[in-house]
């Protein structure tokens, strides 16, 4: 059944490589209400194409944000339904200055299409739709049942996704996610996004005194702010990255030797990854870099401020030293657990009479693992080896997807991440790419997976495999 | 003579008032570039006031940064000569938030001057160039021979000062520098300035990979820029606030039990002082408060910033990490040791393959002591316990005039400081003012200290009393 379904859409490639640029020429920055028309604009954009491809009920989830798109097919009775996941916002183009074409004109140079959200998420997002749409054209149906959600919010942290799911909790029931987004964990093997880290943020403020004084008049007499915040973040962790915060992690999912085996055989260099980035070596290192960036959690200074911090020389004793902190939740640990940890210890190590103002709860989501066994993988795991001729691996990534904790938490659903982007393709950064090559690869890969997935009946997919 | 000088600056009281708030008007920030041209504003306002109190000479003096304003008057021959000094630049208004009214719009409440400079130092300022316009006026000269310095770049530590010395040294020969900057120490008893703590300042850069890295990508593998700034920076002090420093102040000068008996006599409620500003204690505590804050040496984090400080979560793990700190130097130790032995410790301490840049050499200035037997000191103590009824008290203090300093080293004269400011008027912090009841009190112990001194010959001026 594919095998038409593949010659159709390479008939058509040109058409939907085109409805991609166009797509890209949509500026759809979710973090900036300056670019709200062009968000408008994306969700039309999509819901056009979805409706004159044959999904009758395209429409808009409205939320407390900004809304998903969202269409459904259910022709296939007794056969497994599937969330369809992408989303169609894009991260700031911000430095504009940097980029050698602009962020918004999709220009393809070697093979590469360039434009902000042509990897992260646009291209894969367009091979989902266009693989549902083409398995319409071609044979009129789906292989399984289909749910087609287009989020709006996911590079700004999904923060409407709950009031989504809670109003319109009975479009989304299905037996699992499968998402275009999160994609491949290496440039030169196949994998299959199987899992992600939670994530919990904590903002926080620490006062010494009323007022800022002046460091002659007061100095060597009296506190200051940025010493004691300074003191009190280097207390998270030791000299080699282990965290230092009591409890923090106890709830996460021992690391089994199958786990610590399944992150050790995707082939990873870390010498020639250091190098790649330019880092300096941190954590644990009696766990590999995989396992450190997959499997354990993190507390991760993102800022931190206080002071004066302008041009030359201020002699001020600041009172206040402020810091936002998120941390990476290995599988198993409750984000509220997370932060409360956190809290105790910051409580705890802060110097008598310093006054220390932390954040409230800002919810956070859990790590999202799907199992191994489950018969979605296998199906994943086969057309990938088939694409390339070389083994496939299943990949926990280090990010957080949101939907895929929040859809597990409230839906009960597991998640498969098969999207095509590939880690070097600059993401959030000026210049993202999307590999021609991907692009064709994903409409080779996508009518394959559905028709494997569409080979087995519901009961059979929720089979997970325990050999 | 001086009666008639104060009935005279009595009857100008209001019209030098308002002289004093069209200064206050005048941002006059010396260490933002992107104030230069009130900076230039300001030097106008006075060298026009000093022309026109008769100075025929009043001019200004290049150097390598802001230029002073100079003028002369040396008809008292046979009597001493003093360098007038006061200073036209003032702090940064930062946090401009926390301000009740504009800090460039002089507002008067309660019997206080409020606005940025009022207090440090343009209010003084103001009264001593006052004092010799109104002897120029009242008398047709003034009881000692004159030369008005007032410098551009006091608050971002004096820079250039070396450079104007330099450059027009037969200018600045005298007998002494009277101050109007350095203010009084004690808000209940009288004080007079005599000597302060030098500066040295160091800022800091600290660099971990070429670029910012996504926190879920990288997190928990490689290090973070924030994490290892603030580690640094918190092995600078003990819990307690003594410097951990190797050889950071071994070249101070012993504190015997004269100088502890010193900085003792002066009354000083160390619980009432933390009380007044609200900080916690800090220092070694077998040291008194005020030997803490006037013989010890400080290392002090003035700033530091570093990753997103805007508002929500961005989950980047930062590249680099920035402070700014001064140092407080006690008698005897140089600023370039200083500097170099916290170098030395950043340095040690830094984690390896963390780059860490270090500003240049940004000058400094040693510690001042003026004789406790000059016959200036006796004068001054004089005026004030007329003025007060009460006992007066020569006192160290805790912050820095880097004049003081450079001109004992480069002209060899002794320095007292004679202002009018307290020690509670929040200078270098929002809310700074000026009591009006201090400017009417300078407006009668200016003239009286010059007369004072003008009843000496040249010769018994320098005439040190070692009884």
């Amino acid at each position: 059944m594919s095998d038409a379904v593949i010659a159709h859409l390479a008939a058509q490639r040109d058409t939907i490589l085109e409805r991609l640029k166009t797509l890209i020429r949509i500026p759809s920055v979710s973090t900036d209400p300056a670019f709200a028309p062009h968000m408008q604009a994306a969700r039309e954009f999509l819901l056009n194409r979805l409706k004159e491809a044959g999904f009758a009920d395209a429409q808009l989830l409205e939320g407390d944000g900004q809304p998903a798109v969202y269409a459904s097919w259910m022709g296939a009775p007794g056969k497994p339904t599937l969330v369809v996941y992408g989303h169609y916002d894009v991260q700031p183009p911000d430095p504009l200055a940097l980029w050698h074409s602009p962020p918004f004109e999709p220009a393809i140079r070697d093979g590469k299409l360039y434009g902000r959200g042509a990897s992260d998420v646009k291209g894969s997002t367009v091979i989902a739709v266009e693989t549902l749409a083409a398995f319409l054209a071609v044979t009129g149906g789906c292989p399984v049942n289909v749910r087609v959600f287009l989020e709006g919010e996911e590079e700004c942290g999904s923060p409407g996704l709950r009031s989504i799911v809670t109003r319109h909790r009975e479009k989304l029931q299905a037996d699992a996610l499968l998402s275009a987004d999160g994609g491949r964990a290496s440039t030169s093997v196949p994998t299959v996004g199987v899992g992600s880290r939670g994530i919990a943020a904590l903002e926080m403020t620490l006062r010494t005194a009323p007022k800022d004084g002046h460091s002659g008049r007061y100095g060597g007499a009296v506190r200051n702010a940025l010493r004691e915040m300074a003191a009190l973040l280097a207390s998270l962790h030791d000299d080699q990255g282990r965290i230092q915060v009591a409890g923090f992690g106890s709830d996460a999912q021992p690391i089994t030797n199958t786990m610590r085996a399944a992150a050790a055989a995707l082939p990873f260099d870390e010498a020639q990854w250091y190098a790649d980035f330019g880092g300096l070596p941190w954590g644990d290192p009696t766990d590999s870099v995989a396992v450190r960036l997959t499997l354990r959690p993190t507390i991760e200074i993102n800022g931190m401020w206080g002071g004066y911090t302008g041009a030359g020389t201020k002699t001020v004793l600041p009172a206040e030293a402020h810091a936002k902190i998120t941390m990476r939740l290995a599988p198993g640990m409750d984000p509220a657990a997370a932060q409360a940890r956190l809290r105790a210890h910051l409580r705890a190590h802060v110097a008598p009479g310093v006054r220390l103002e932390l954040s409230e709860d800002q919810g956070g989501s859990p790590a999202s693992t799907l199992d191994e066994g489950h018969p979605m993988l296998r199906a994943a795991l086969a057309v990938l080896e088939r694409e390339h001729g070389q083994a496939a691996y299943p990949a926990r990534a280090g990010g957080t997807l949101p939907v895929t904790a929040i859809f597990a938490e409230m839906l009960g659903m597991p998640a498969m991440k098969f999207g095509l982007a590939m880690p070097d393709e600059d993401v959030h950064a000026p210049n993202e790419f999307f590999r021609l090559s991907s692009f064709d690869e994903g409409l080779r890969t996508w009518p394959r997976l559905l028709s494997a997935l569409g080979a087995l009946s519901a009961e059979e997919f929720r089979r997970i495999d325990r050999g």
